[in-house]
């Protein structure tokens, strides 16, 4: 992956937050890799239930991960609170791209930043299906360039 | 265990808000049962650190869990937000038992209602020491009379 | 909850291998108290996939836990392999009681002992439904008298 | 990220075993996303400590890490057994990077793949240190030329 640089608050315009627990921290005391991601997937549904794009366990067509992948700056550490920052990098027919950024309490720049693409598919088949209306109008709204790596 | 009540917020005078996220969610389309113990471990460890009762990864003397238990009345479902109400069942030389009840976003009865007892030891050598000073007064403001079951 | 002392493998005839992994231990070093609950509930619905018991997200009635509880006797370590011995000590109409024991590695004593509760109900209503055939075949198997605590 | 295609068993020569949980399925009835990151990081650490190139909670040198990321090819389910397979695709001074997919079971096609970046850093400063001896001799036996994407 090309390395990315840590980017700001100012960088979005769609924040969701986010609470740390005890058991994130792993034995270095502060929270685990893995758990970044599981703030990336809360962020991102969080925010299609919210917004009607998504309900749950009722939806003919759900998004399912195709890639995921963060690169960390900076620790967080328990009980932080984490705040989000999302963009959509690329709006495909079926798919969506996010570039997503977490922020510690009052920082400014990132801890960490990752991308996580979502392919929209048909519950039952399991196979891609066009992103349209409010979903995509949803997406279009927060699309923006790349930020430069 | 003796079957408890589902008890209601009017029960607690201590609350703690909790963030549900999409990964606590199981194959049956509510949060796992396992998730409502983290939720209890981050309620209390959360409110200790607020307190100034432990220093995360500073203490010499730490709390270990040596026994917790959940009974489920209700089911959560993400986004809840979920409220922990806790007070002090049992308050030992070096132990303390909570009485912990989870509600869901204005729900007035707990969905799960549990107890959680933890030892304060000595983080070195693991062996219990008494509690005292301002940590033991945190807990007397918390200490009721048991409710009944 | 009445103190359970720490049981033995020889107490138990159906056992479980469970692994565990980086991220259960927390920041004391050892596996925290909330992974005991779900190398439980592994132990308890992998066997009953394994037996037929249960089919994943195919069953018309599936089995909600309504408690569950743990005591805690010595620490679980990474990469500790974990042995759950599982017996039957209640088994009513549609409700079955477990006493799982956590053994790790070569130890014959517990580390952990605990008791969980599942409610067969009908998927759709969430009511509780007889437990009935070779599913009950299977509890009646390892159903014994409880340990004396 | 550049897409990567779903590697085999045959182009790796060092291999973990993981076992799945019921807690890692998702309301889609298939493993979440994120918990994919939970093998990588128990298989990568699992083999350190095998390995003795780390020792829990005794280290003075630990690994961090910086960067994660997958590719999702087919799904993982409960109980099914998943196989990492591992080869170090870069190994700087203080860095290692490692090429990392999963296998259900007896498949021969990755149901993942993706790239962990560890960095060995002083426990205390948190600062990067060389990687040598035992250690390094460790990483340049699995470090094979990168696949092709």
């Amino acid at each position: 992956m090309t390395r990315l640089t840590a980017s700001h608050r100012s960088d979005y315009s769609l924040f969701r937050t986010l609470a740390t627990r005890w058991g994130d921290v792993d034995i270095y005391g502060h929270v685990n890799n893995v758990v970044y991601l599981a703030y990336f997937d809360t962020a991102i549904n969080g925010w299609y239930l919210d917004e009607g794009m998504l309900r749950m366990g009722k939806s003919e067509k759900i998004f399912l991960v195709v890639e995921t992948g963060a690169q960390y700056f900076a620790e967080i550490k328990f009980p932080d609170t984490v705040y989000a920052g999302i963009s959509v990098m690329r709006l495909g027919k079926s798919s969506v791209t996010f570039d997503i950024a977490l922020f510690t309490n009052d920082a400014e720049t990132a801890c960490a930043r990752g991308q996580y693409t979502h392919v929209l598919v048909d519950q039952q088949t399991r196979r891609p299906v066009a992103i349209e209306g409010h979903t995509r109008h949803c997406f279009e709204k927060y699309l923006v360039k790349p930020l430069s790596g």
